[in-house]
């Protein structure tokens, strides 16, 4: 497996498009992305667990009762949630691809994102989705602007590709995402769109994303606050060539470790670029009592608000880390509990069987200099290992959402 | 029942005192709070369930198993958690006071709070303890200059009493209590003492604690970190002669009606004065599906970090509220959901069965300016209340837990 170039367009058979089509007042910033495949695609997705869910979700999970699609719309400005004709608006959406890509409008698939519950009409998208239609290419640029157009409060735009080989032909692996606060996924990241040209019937393409988002998207969190519109959806063209992946086995085994780099790399990713973000916070938990525990405490980390913000602060404040680990639910044993503070700077030792460990404070400020810290946890108890990806809470997050909506 | 002046000494039976003893190193912030009872006093505890653990819980535990005690100490400073020899060193404290005041040793509660981690050694507690003892008082004054010494990153001191009437004798009840960050009790805040002369056995006194509890500190939040340290104990003198309560009953009632009222005040306190709060939000719940729902929601507005943020930012972000409620655990329906924004400004219906209410956002910035905060919420689909106390999110707050060790 290696990484490629191409984002949502690096596997065979996928066009992108961003555009602004008027939903955000600012003329410069994208609004609109449109993903549209060559042939009718094996299809799945993954949504928030959240009551309240946006109305492309309601869309989506109709239109994939089927296992297929053949596009992917999304806009950013406005999350269509807690709107009382919202679905028949994403429907009308669907129709609208339809008609100008020239698909099934069944086959479409609508995401929204940006503030909930502000009005919305149909118009800036009977502009945009031609202007969307006629921009299609299959390049990278073409993956950049789609990338940029679901943005939000995101710094940057995230997208990624592997190229990995199933049963002998050379398959790619693509993705774009959208995230950056409201992030606590409990399913699926806020937005995030695979392409692959791999062939996979549609149940296994289903329960390989189930599969990889707990230990990925599942892991990750800006603020603890799951989404209304948390979505990760997946086509699959089939246009690699391989025989296809219909059980279990070497080949469906291929196609889940892709999945799961790409996934974490974009949770990383996510996290890093959290709402106001200096600092990437990955936390790894080896001889945990069991996986779910293990998930569970590295979670508990990087959730931490006061470990967040000692962090902001460069402040090796390990006892919030310990105070993090005891409070996360379940049954197990903190006495053997040792931690450890990293990055390219060094690892120091600061906590040994839950009790403090002498450090230099000194080494530890030099390690938290730098913008990828990892806090890694020994429980002492069994073999589950866990990772989870968070960011250090700081004075632009409380600025970024104090201020939101204007 | 009405408010008494007095705190932690406006039961009969009780001297208190604060000195600076010298765990800190600024001479002029007291930490060291000593209460002391002229009578062997029925007592209870509940303490935190972070399964990382202070010290001076497990003396508590052990020293409450016969269901007495007589005195409170307490230090602010050194959380005396994850340290070696930390159940010693609190034994030894216990004894110090017991040689100090002439009670017994076993009758001594200790209780910490500050960092986590940090030795811890005894001599400022030898120096200290005689010095408290001659400065014990009962009045006024002194329960002050103890709920002063208790505090941490607390902006004010934390008080209150009521008097109220049990089988026709007139009862005080007083507390005192500390908590401004890592703020997520779960059985007690971080640090609460409650002193009542009225008589009630121990077994029915730990009772109306677990029962109290339930609804008034586990239903507020800073930052959703449960603390190590989270203590509440009580000591009932028995002195205002009223008949034992020792079964539930119009006094038992009586008893618990009284500790609501403090427990609830402190609650709020407790979330008005947490680490750089300019907001005291209350969210009140009604017609929820059952009692655990209606809390869970309520909790689940106050704890989340977007909507807090929001409200930093004086912004109606109503869709935050609606995100928030739809992410609380359990199986309920969100379709009725109503939403109203209050204060002593005004009250503005902001969403309607789950959709946004139109409202003037003039009108919802001049709610918003006020310093308390009303989230009032009506689920339409049960009988059940429940309220819950938080703070918003501010630059301060990062600035404090980002260098609270310095």
């Amino acid at each position: 497996m290696k990484e490629i170039t191409g984002g949502i367009c690096a596997a065979k058979g996928f066009k992108a498009a961003g555009v602004h089509c008027g939903i955000r007042a600012n003329r410069t910033k994208k609004d609109l992305a449109l993903i549209v495949a060559d042939v009718r695609c094996a299809a799945a997705g993954v949504y928030t667990t959240n009551k309240v869910k946006g109305a492309p979700i309601t869309v989506d999970k109709l239109h994939l009762a089927d296992g297929y699609a053949q596009a992917i719309l999304v806009n950013s400005g406005n999350a269509n949630t807690c709107a009382a004709n919202g679905v028949e608006l994403a429907t009308q959406c669907c129709e609208l691809v339809a008609k100008a890509a020239g698909v099934a409008a069944e086959d479409v698939l609508p995401a929204s994102t940006g503030v909930i519950g502000q009005p919305m009409t149909l118009e800036p998208f009977e502009r945009g989705i031609p202007a969307a239609v006629a921009e299609l290419a299959a390049s990278a640029e073409a993956s950049d602007s789609a990338a940029v157009a679901i943005m939000t409060t995101d710094v940057t735009k995230k997208e990624y590709a592997v190229e990995f080989t199933v049963g002998g032909k050379t398959c790619a692996l693509g993705a774009i995402s959208k995230g950056s606060g409201m992030i606590a996924p409990n399913m699926a990241t806020m937005l995030a769109f695979y392409t692959t040209d791999a062939a996979i019937a549609p149940a296994m393409l289903q329960k390989a994303l189930k599969e990889v988002v707990v230990d990925t998207y599942n892991q990750m969190s800006v603020d603890l606050d799951t989404s209304t519109n948390d979505t990760m959806l997946i086509m699959a063209s089939g246009l690699a060539g391989n025989a296809i992946i219909d059980c279990e086995g070497p080949d469906y085994d291929a196609f889940v470790e892709a999945l799961t780099a790409i996934a974490s790399h974009m949770a990383a990713l996510t996290a890093s670029g959290g709402e106001g973000a200096t600092h990437l916070i990955t936390c790894t938990v080896s001889h945990g009592k069991d996986k779910a525990t293990a998930r569970a405490i590295a979670k508990s980390v990087v959730c931490s608000n006061l470990f967040k913000a000692a962090v902001f602060g460069r402040d090796a404040n390990w006892g919030r880390i310990l105070c993090a680990i005891g409070y996360t639910p379940g049954d197990f044993s903190i006495d053997k509990c040792c931690v450890w503070l990293e990055s390219a700077a060094g690892s120091v030792y600061v906590c040994e069987n839950a009790a403090y460990h002498p450090y230099s404070e000194e080494e530890a400020a030099k390690v938290l200099a730098e913008h990828d810290i990892v806090v890694r946890v020994d429980m002492g108890e069994g073999e589950a290992e866990a990772k989870a990806w968070g960011c250090d809470l700081t004075y632009e997050y409380v600025k970024i959402n104090g201020d939101y909506r204007s």
